[in-house]
């Protein structure tokens, strides 16, 4: 990965308008959302006929800013720049790679801390529930916007996997493949759990319950509970084993003598609390909420009867990634999905990363990625 | 399971006084304990040479209620009920079975909900951190008062697993066979980590805030913290398959519209809300922190340098029962424990409960546990 400062490949983030007033995003729950802007970034060349896109899909707390870096002053770059860059998985020699920020999520596109036009304040509560059917919508939406009829594939993982799921259901003539990693057709109950006792740590913070109706301080309302949320995701983005390897049971410099005290003891704890400050420096809680909401209720074959009917409809191939220590989306799901899609007669297959590192193996298990991603995209050309 | 009225076997629990003034407990972190009070139930006959006796140690939220019913009103016996009773692996026509309340609970032994006889009120934040250390100790106690030499077994799942670790260390002469299930002979990070989620989930309660400094409201203190560190450790508790069978992705009957909304929407989610409120009726924060906290700090080498030296000093034979699905203590880390001791010579095995339920399993699986915990039993006459 490219560190020294005179090789930073600077990439600035675009924001288009893809529907206004007269041509309202209609949103599944029936109300409709005006305007709607999306942000995004496009690494790489488009081919003269178009042909050589890819699209790559963000986590939950994810954004437009998948490589490269913004600015000179950047210290990291962007979420997946193992994988997206010359020579890489996703080589940008080869490949016009689009990354857009998901719709409702708090990096450009519209979103709950975005302006309300009916107030002139942000959205915060009165911000409409999407869901996984609109996020792909919108991405389909900035692909026309583009003038991209079609695209080599469409990948991401976790949240990124479900859209990806949902977009090879809604749009079967839009790719050539499909790549959901860690995630899955459906929510499992077992998402739908962690992510409402995360939500339950928003609701739990009084100044959430002072805030929430006060737009102006949308970052403020809720900073202790979305933090406690994030600590408790950050577990089922782990393993038991990484967290041995990494932490043990070594403590912290100072161990608190109260045993009531609110400070912690171990290391692994002051990693938790770093990850959970770190977060609400940089999000907030409705956009947590509406997104996890999201999440919850991702099923493809909502609208479609049942699952059988909405997989017949995919016409991408399909690769379906998972992770063998991933905690939240299992390997097994991803391994069903791809067994179910073949059962149904389609060119499915399953592959698998081995990591140590749990559901967050798709952010670092970069050598694995490159390859496997390779392969995949070179099988079907 | 004996579940007509008729057939109901009363048993009374009965508390004994261990340390008083002039003869309190000394305490790993310093500090003296007095007066000790234990709770404790017994199951079977004690043999006149008193070589029938089994000790069996309670989970985290659990009592010394290990099994049959304390009135003809209760609705469900005690938590082992399963495996504790005439015929059953922990047959009670030849074994006497010694299940007490726990040293830091609130179930008639002395903990923080106890009343502190320097002020009068219970102990509340007075009350010092125990460990399983000294745990292991109050259960050594009430083996000496009830003139009970040694014993034939100790086992338990979960925390209680740690401790028949500590007991096997602490007094090797103790016991012929070792049970631990479930349970580990250090806490790992991950268990650190799920623990230190839930109590922030108490810190985070405004009433934790305002009641905390308050004995006389001990219970009302934290009510919704108490009800999310539950609903957190839950999950924990179960498996990602057992989730998927039990609720897939059904809803609850009245969805609410709202995004925002606090009331939840799957019937997953209506579960582990159910189970959080349950705790809160039958536990407290102050006894929830106090027991986290002596799980966290469980390390059988604490005081014998090493784990090797620590694992070194037992002298029964160890029988570790791990469970194929659970994710809290992993079946891998119980196979090692076993594998660790038979490098140092000692006669362990390892045993597999086969379960879709997760951690719980050691509380639900009792076809398995019956057939197991009886050959364990016979193996080692």
């Amino acid at each position: 990965m490219c560190t020294s400062e005179e090789t930073k490949i600077l990439v600035r983030p675009q924001t288009c308008r893809l529907f206004d007033t007269g041509h309202a995003l209609q949103l599944t729950c029936g109300e409709s959302l005006a305007p709607v802007d999306v942000t995004f970034e496009t690494y790489g060349r488009l081919s003269p006929c178009r042909d050589n896109v890819i699209l790559v899909i963000h986590a939950l707390t994810g954004s437009a800013h998948a490589a490269f870096w913004n600015t000179p002053q950047d210290r990291v770059p962007g979420w997946w720049h193992g994988l997206i860059g010359p020579g890489k998985g996703l080589d940008t020699d080869r490949y016009f790679i689009v990354c857009a920020n998901l719709l409702g999520s708090c990096y450009g596109t519209t979103g709950p801390t975005s302006l309300n036009p009916a107030t002139g304040q942000p959205y915060g509560l009165a911000f409409p529930q999407v869901t996984t059917a609109d996020m792909a919508r919108v991405q389909k939406a900035l692909l026309d916007y583009l003038e991209i009829p079609r695209v080599r594939a469409v990948l991401g993982g976790s949240l990124g996997g479900m859209i990806v799921w949902q977009m090879a259901v809604q749009y079967p003539d839009l790719m050539d493949i499909a790549i959901p990693i860690a995630g899955t057709p459906t929510a499992s109950p077992w998402v739908v759990g962690f992510n409402e006792v995360a939500r339950q740590a928003i609701f739990l913070d009084g100044d959430w319950q002072l805030l929430k109706n006060d737009p102006v301080h949308l970052r403020q309302a809720s900073k202790r509970g979305l933090k406690l949320a994030r600590m408790i995701a950050m577990i089922s983005y782990r393993s038991e084993v990484s967290f041995q390897d990494r932490f043990g049971r070594e403590q912290v410099a100072e161990v608190p003598e109260q045993p009531f005290s609110e400070e912690f003891c171990f290391q692994v704890e002051s990693y938790l609390h770093y990850q959970g400050e770190k977060l609400v420096r940089r999000f907030d809680p409705f956009t947590y909420i509406v997104l996890t909401k999201a999440m919850d209720w991702h099923d493809i074959s909502a609208g479609y009867g049942n699952l059988e009917r909405a997989l017949a409809r995919i016409r991408a191939r399909v690769a379906c990634v998972g992770i063998d220590t991933d905690r939240l989306f299992t390997a097994r799901e991803m391994r069903d999905a791809a067994e179910w899609l073949r059962k149904l007669g389609k060119p499915a297959t399953y592959h698998e990363i081995r990591s140590p590192h749990g559901h967050d193996a798709f952010l670092i298990e970069f050598d694995q990625l490159n390859a496997l991603i390779r392969q995949i995209l070179e099988d079907a050309s």
